[in-house]
């Protein structure tokens, strides 16, 4: 007889005897009986232990305790109506038990399966018991679902699944490489890869026109809640394409995945935002449009303004906005206000002007700056109505926006404004292709160094680096950056002068790329691409908040590894072999 | 009008007007045309510049060279008969081109695309040049496809794709570990895994039951031509299993595989061999059976010989073994045997005696050692027929086999004994659990540590090491090992005893594997796997004896790439960081 998993004992096995093998989740005595909920794989089935049916198998049984793991043999039979379970698939059924096994015994393990509120470095130290959890299981399957419809997707499309090396070169742009020290070369070192870009764009070189890979990326950097030291990217590339045909193709496939993960249509073409447009409306470049709230712009209003505030920072190129949050002047007392202005100051904002729109008109602190004709312009611009709180920014640009942009996020979730159910989908377009960095003094390419400008503003490279626009995309799901791409630049001329833009010297450039531009000579199709974050679509499909969660073996924000008690110590003979010499105090 | 592949371009096409991208694979001029072949990732199509279907088009062709990066607008006309190419799928037809634009130019190559014999070193340095070769593009395609094979058939069988770290733990136990420094940790290290082994079976422990991944492991060992610094592993690990399980799913999947991938349908069960019959049948652990050439066993008959160093060799408690190379006297020159002489010394043999089997009798420098008596004894043994060449090993076991089993290899290629066409996929199974390590004095474990033995061998652990049987089972295709796996270890205790019987003290086993033993406390199922080296899987799908033509950017065998240059210096910054010095004379 084999084995048959708890999800399939239903109602048209009653009667038949049946092999069920998998962990005790729960064991209750009652009357002279004995239950146990066995946990498989596919989730839960009810056994029952009657000495009638088998008192040999009561007798070991009862020596069961939570986590053993048994083989059992009995028969289905159907639940009394009062016992039927609607939560598990087995519901409406119980096995009589005739034989079980004990397979293996278990202490009680450091916590319960079922308990939810476990300090997260004991789950990560027990994450094979963590693991255990039907909320991290149910996460793994999408994750897994989400994989293979991108491709059985790519796969109808022609991409073929290439692997580029995981040790490969160190380069000086982007975040911190993971080193490895080479012992064939003592002293010299691969890097582990931040992304497989050159080697995806060399295919493209080489003809094979339709690249994918899922593929693990590395980058030491300082962790945040949302990152780890290695994540994985949906890393794709195509030759002979545009921004419309990969706008097209990745809708597609967004839809196909949508629909075979969620069970959901997605409609196409999805909205689009330039860059700049979204910065202005929402204050950040990967806006969340389930909901309101957009920034409104009082600079024009302000230029007049007898609020020296709000002048001033006009006058000082600066900007003044406004979120009108409907209905919500009672929701929020001064103090819930000064809560917010301790926020947005995070975000280097030097205060919160705020009005609440009463029956009798404008109240706040601020309300006094503005007589009627003001207060009439206000309103026109703003549209505001009674029972309305408005918040404002005065700042400059960069400023006005962070702060505004993630209030506007904030107020969201507070006030309970998204639906969860939700999946709005944005294109980001029109991206600055350079970004200056203050520290360095100089221009960093906002995407990366192989990003194409737009054609009408290559002449800007030289002479107006900051308004040269980027061939660039991002797909943005609820406010966060899902993935991004563009088109690259396969001209070796224009590589050259991209890499003079952001400040190499013709000798750092050979030393670096010059491999890659001695390539771009010998028959460069014009190509493109994109790279999804897959641990973050895994966390926006299953509504995971920590990125822990979504990977089966995690680093901490430490970027340690609490089961196995990585990183550790090495031996001496180990280093001597890669000539190399630990330099530090411990 | 999209653009459509070379391929589809086929006799139903005649008339309408096609859209083609791709490569100038050649030019030809011919009595005022020009004839281009144009490559694209599917093949490749002529396309015809005539003065009377377009001036324009041909003045623009005249300026192509050899892979130019084109797009050609056309009509699609029907060869002469006499025209008709049959190894392209396009052959039939050729394009009048009415349009052609040059989307890039291209330098002469450093090489010839169609060239085969270019030096190694230059094809890895251009290997985006040599990519375009249809060659290593069908290899790629093969890879592919046994990849897609390989996670269709798990997803059936209910199968996740689960990732694994890549920023690992450093073991002491198998080959040696590439390492990663830790900045957080200045001078500790994370070690890029050699296999998953230990996620894997942690997987199982937490009842995720069917775990696979096709994934990057690393070796930092001493290169060998069908070596590389990190390959592929095709990971399984399944729950409630045994061997004829682990072994029927094997054979489904690898059915599975040759019909998709190759058309071809395997019989199944594939014939299965001990480890003990595969040494002594075939003197090596992965025999090609698709020839016959069996190591035949003189022990008994040289007892009582009257040669000496076959006497010498058995009373030493060495043996004495034959290859009957069938017809093959004539075949063998004195000086081409002294060629296999020096053949078998590269496996510790100390000569090779041999005899050629005329009409006469026996011929040969040992011939006079046997008399008739001894003759009939040795063609009853041997069932020699005139014409065949017997070659002799005396030794002890070890060298006997490794001389032998190795020559018979070499001796089917020269004889051209070997179906090419034919995949002989075997078993091999009841392998020794441990190997006696004499520089290290010590037992180690043959497959891993993780692996079980035999349940009626576990009391010889501490008894007689050597004879103890593992619950191990490898597949061996063509004489190259595949894949190899074992039914594991699932109890605390008996790991514990498998660490002592390795010469662990109990401190190292608790510092090295304490976490993973007391994991198994906790309810750990009955689980076992398999991993299949997907390099070596393509290599014999795709005929291809350099691992390097199986993978899109590899390693030179010093570990190197030559296009991207690594590994190499990093900065002192970079060094500091990590806590760490180079200690090495540049």
């Amino acid at each position: 007889m084999s084995r048959i998993y708890s999800n399939k004992v239903t109602l048209d096995k009653v009667g038949e005897s049946v092999h069920l093998q998998g962990w005790v989740q729960k064991r209750r005595d009652l009357g002279g009986l004995i239950f146990i909920d066995l946990r498989d794989l596919k989730g839960l089935v009810q056994v029952v232990f009657n000495p009638d049916v088998s008192a040999e198998a009561l007798k070991i049984a009862d020596t069961v305790r939570s986590e053993y793991v048994v083989s059992v043999k009995g028969e289905v039979v159907k639940r009394d109506d009062k016992q039927v379970n609607k939560n598990i698939e087995s519901g409406e059924i119980e096995v009589y038990a005739k034989e079980i096994e004990i397979l293996a015994k278990a202490k009680t393990p450091p916590f319960q399966i079922s308990e939810d509120n476990i300090n997260e470095d004991t789950r990560l130290k027990y994450r094979y018991i963590d693991l255990r959890r039907q909320k991290l299981q149910d996460i793994l399957r999408t994750r897994y679902q989400i994989n293979k419809a991108v491709r059985d997707f790519l796969d109808q499309e022609d991409f073929m699944d290439i692997e580029t090396p995981v040790l490969s070169k160190s380069t000086p742009e982007g975040a911190r490489d993971y080193l490895v020290p080479s012992r064939v070369y003592p002293g010299e070192f691969y890097a582990l890869p931040q992304s497989p870009q050159i080697y995806k764009q060399l295919l493209m070189l080489s003809g094979l026109e339709r690249y994918y890979q899922i593929v693990k990326c590395f980058r030491d950097e300082d962790l945040r809640a949302d990152r780890q030291p290695e994540f994985t990217q949906i890393d794709i590339e195509k030759s002979f394409t545009d921004i419309e045909d990969m706008i097209d193709m990745n809708e597609r496939l967004i839809q196909f995945v949508m629909k075979e993960v969620k069970g959901l249509e997605i409609k196409s073409p999805f909205p689009r935002i330039t860059y700049d447009d979204a910065m202005s409306r929402y204050g950040v470049d990967k806006p969340d449009t389930r909901f309101d709230l957009e920034l409104q712009d009082l600079s024009e209003f302000s230029k007049t303004s007898s609020f020296k505030v709000f002048k001033n920072a006009v006058e000082a190129n600066g900007l003044v906005k406004a979120i009108v949050v409907e209905g919500a002047s009672d929701k929020y007392s001064r103090k819930d206000i000064d809560k917010l202005e301790a926020f947005v100051k995070n975000y280097g904002a030097k205060g919160l002007a705020w009005l609440k729109v009463n029956e009798e008109g404008l109240q706040g602190p601020i309300a006094k700056f503005f007589d009627d004709a003001e207060t009439s312009k206000l309103q026109e611009t703003l549209n505001y109505q009674t029972n309305d709180l408005i918040l404002f920014v005065a700042d400059k640009a960069s400023v006005v926006h962070a702060a505004l942009g993630n209030l506007r996020n904030k107020l969201a979730k507070d006030l309970d404004l998204i639906d969860d159910e939700q999946y709005n989908f944005i294109w980001v377009t029109d991206w600055p292709l350079l970004e200056y960095d203050e520290e360095a003094d100089r221009y960093t390419a906002a995407h990366h160094p192989f990003t194409s400008p737009r054609k009408e503003d290559i002449e800007k490279l030289e002479t107006a680096p900051e308004e040269v626009k980027a061939n660039a995309y991002d797909i943005v799901l609820n406010g966060y950056e899902l993935g991004g791409g563009s088109i690259r630049i396969s001209d070796a001329e224009l590589q050259e002068k991209m890499f003079k833009a952001l400040g190499f010297t013709d000798e750092e450039r050979d030393r670096q790329f010059g491999f890659l531009i001695e390539a771009f000579q010998y028959g460069a199709p014009p190509h493109g691409g994109i790279a999804y974050g897959l641990d973050r679509f895994v966390m926006l499909l299953t509504g995971s908040d920590n990125i822990r969660d979504v990977i089966a073996f995690p680093k901490t924000q430490n970027a340690s590894d609490l089961m196995m008690q990585a990183p550790s110590d090495v031996s001496e003979e180990q280093l001597k072999e890669l000539g190399l010499k630990v330099d530090v105090e411990k």
